[in-house]
C-alpha cells in the first residue's frame, strides 16, 4: 500500500477489501485486495509459518493464519474485509477431508481474534487456489505442486475431484523438495560408508549441516564413521522438514555435472511425471505447476517440461497462490449477489 | 530362575553373577547369569522400552536400562553382580561416537539407581555382542542387523573396525522392518490414488491401521481418498517406528503370492547385501544375522541367504545379543585377574 493510499484510507475512503490465503508446508501468505475485480495485485502482503491443514496442529495452524493475516490487513482496514479466500496445502474440498474441517476451525477462529467478520469465507485447497491464479483464472484443469511436499490434483468447475500423492513427507511427497533433501543427505552417507558412489553432494551436504568444508575423501574409515555420526545427528537436530532446504544445493551440485546429484533431479521429475499420470492426463489439458521446485524459475521445471512436451502437455508455472486465491475471494463476494459497495475503490 | 535357586540365594550360596544387556530400536532386555564362564544360559531376564543409544533420549534411556536391569536382578542378587556388559544399537567403540558416551553415561546411571557395582562395565555396539554370541563366541567376522533398523559392521578382535547404514529410520537403515512398513504403507496409497499396482497389502495394510476390512477396490475416487487420508492420519497417529510392526504383513502377503509385497521383500534383501557389500565381505568369513528380520525364522534370512550362497557366505543367525553379551561379560571379569568367587556357584 501506498503513502496516498493509507492516507486516503485514514480518511475513509471506504472501499471494500478481500483477503487472499495460501497456507504449505513452509509458510503461510496473506494478501490483501480490493473487493472489485479490477481492483489490481494485492495491496498488502503478510508471511508467516507451516501452514498445512493436515500436519499442523490446530492451535499452530489458528496463529499462523492470523500472523499474516495480521501483517497483511492493519487494524484500521479489518472491518472493510468482505470476503476471504484460503487454499491450504493438506486441505481437499472431497467429502470427509480431515484438512478442511481443520483449517475451517483454524481460519474462523484467527478472523474472529482479529475481529474480521466477512460475509463469505471460502476453504479450498492449495491446489484450487493456484489453478485459479494462472491467467484467465480457469476453473478446470490440472494443477502439479512440488515445494516442501508434492500432489497432483485434477479440477472441474473449481472444485479438486481427484489428487494424486501429497501424502506428507513420511509416505509420500514423492520428488518433493523434502524428498530431494532427504536423498541428498543418504547419497552423501552412502558415498561415506562405501554403499554408495563418491558424489560432491558429500562435502557439500557436510557444510550445509556442520558448516565446514570437509574433504572430499575422509583419511580414513573411523573419520568417515565420525562424520556419518555428526551428519545424522545434526539432520535429527532440526525439524525433519528442514531437508527441503537441501534442494537448490542439490540443483547447484547438479549444474556443476554431478552425476549423483543430477540422478535425484531426474529422479524427482520422474516422481512428479508418475504423480500426474494417476489423473490421466490428456494433451492440451491445463497444467498450473507452482511451488519452490516447480514455479517460475523452479529447479524441476525445466526436467518436467522436457518429459512432457512430447504428450502434448506445457506446464504453466505461477509464483504462489495468492492470486489465485485473491480472484476467489471477489468471485464468492460477487456470487453472494450483494451491493460491493464502490468498485472502483 | 528356579525355586530351588531362589532359595539357594537366599540361603547365602553366594556365587557371583553377570549382566548382559542387548539394547535395540524396539526394546532393552537384560540377562542375569552365573559369572563361572561353565554358568550356563542366563537364570533371570528383564525387558523394558526402547535403547537406541542416538535416538532414545539420555533420561528414556536411563530408565529402560532400569527397568530391563531391575527386572533381570532381584534387590538381593545385586550386590553380587562382578561384571555388566552391554550392546546398544547406535553405539560403537569407533573413536569419537557420540551413542557410545551416551549409553555409558545412562548405563552408569542406571546401575547406582539400583546399588549395582560392578568391577568391569562394558558398553559395547549391539552388533559387537551379536557376533560374540554365536556358537564359538568368535572376535572376528561380520554382522548383519536387520530389526526396526538395520546396520552391518565388520569386527576384528571384538572390537567394530567399520559399519554401513544404521543411520536410522529417516535417512538409512534399508532394508530394515521400518524400511519394509513404511513402503508397504506406501504401496497401499500408491495403488488407492492409481500411481500404482492393485495390491493385497491394501486392505492388510487398512485393517491394520483402521481396524476394519477395506473393500479391495473402493467404490468412487472420493471414497478412495477418504481411505488415504485416514489412512495418512493413522499412520501419523502413532509413534513413527510403529511402521516396523507392518513387517510380518508384508511377508504374509508375499507368502500369498502378491507380486508387490514380494517385490518389497526382495527389495528389502537387496538393500541388505548392498549394506553387507559395502564391507567387502570375503568368502568362508563369519557372518553373524540377528534382529526380527534375519534371526532364527526371520522373513528375510531365505532371500538374504539366497543371495548370498553362490558369493559362499553362509548367515549363521542369532536370536539376539543376550547370551553374547553374558558371554563378554563373563570374559571381561575373568580379564581383570581378580578372584572370581565360587565359580561352581
Amino acid at each position: 500500500m501506498t503513502t496516498s493510499e493509507e492516507q486516503r484510507a485514514v480518511d475513509g475512503t471506504a472501499w471494500p477489501a478481500v483477503i487472499g490465503i495460501d497456507a504449505g508446508g513452509t509458510r503461510t501468505r496473506a494478501a490483501l485486495a480490493r473487493a472489485a475485480a479490477d481492483g489490481g495485485p494485492p495491496l498488502r502482503t503478510g508471511v508467516s509459518g507451516p501452514g498445512n491443514a493436515l500436519s499442523v496442529p490446530l492451535d499452530v495452524l489458528t496463529s499462523h493464519l492470523r500472523q499474516a493475516v495480521a501483517a497483511a490487513t492493519p487494524p484500521w482496514l479489518r472491518p472493510r474485509v468482505r470476503a476471504v479466500a484460503a487454499g491450504l496445502a493438506g486441505c481437499s474440498a472431497l467429502p470427509g477431508n480431515a484438512g478442511a474441517a481443520h483449517a475451517r476451525s483454524a481460519l474462523r477462529a484467527a478472523l474472529t481474534e482479529l475481529g474480521i467478520r466477512p460475509e463469505v469465507v471460502t476453504v479450498l485447497s492449495d491446489t484450487e487456489i493456484a489453478l485459479a491464479g494462472a491467467p484467465g483464472s480457469p476453473g478446470d484443469g490440472l494443477v502439479l505442486i512440488a515445494g516442501t511436499g508434492a500432489v497432483a490434483a485434477r479440477i472441474t468447475g473449481g472444485i479438486t475431484v481427484a489428487t494424486a500423492d501429497g501424502n506428507g513427507w513420511l509416505l509420500g511427497d514423492s520428488g518433493s523438495g523434502f524428498w530431494l533433501g532427504r536423498e541428498a543427505v543418504r547419497s552423501a552417507l552412502a558415498s561415506l560408508d562405501g554403499r554408495g558412489a563418491p558424489t560432491a553432494l558429500t562435502p557439500a551436504v557436510l557444510a550445509h549441516y556442520l558448516g565446514e568444508m570437509a574433504p572430499d575423501e575422509p583419511a580414513t574409515p573411523a573419520a568417515a564413521q565420525r562424520l556419518r555420526d555428526r551428519l545424522v545427528r545434526a539432520v535429527h537436530e532440526r525439524p525433519v522438514v528442514d531437508l527441503a532446504c537441501l534442494a537448490p544445493l542439490v540443483a547447484q551440485t547438479a549444474d556443476r555435472g554431478d552425476p549423483v546429484a543430477r540422478r535425484l533431479l531426474s529422479g524427482a521429475a520422474e516422481h512428479l511425471v508418475d504423480t500426474l499420470d494417476a489423473l490421466s492426463p490428456r494433451p492440451g489439458q491445463t497444467l498450473v505447476t507452482t511451488g519452490g521446485l516447480l514455479g517460475p524459475g523452479g529447479v524441476l521445471l525445466g526436467p518436467l517440461t522436457r518429459r512432457l512436451a512430447p504428450r502434448g502437455l506445457r506446464p504453466v508455472p505461477v509464483p504462489d497462490g495468492l492470486a489465485g486465491a485473491v480472484a476467489l475471494a471477489r468471485k464468492a463476494l460477487a456470487g453472494t449477489g450483494r451491493p460491493r459497495g464502490d468498485p472502483a475503490g
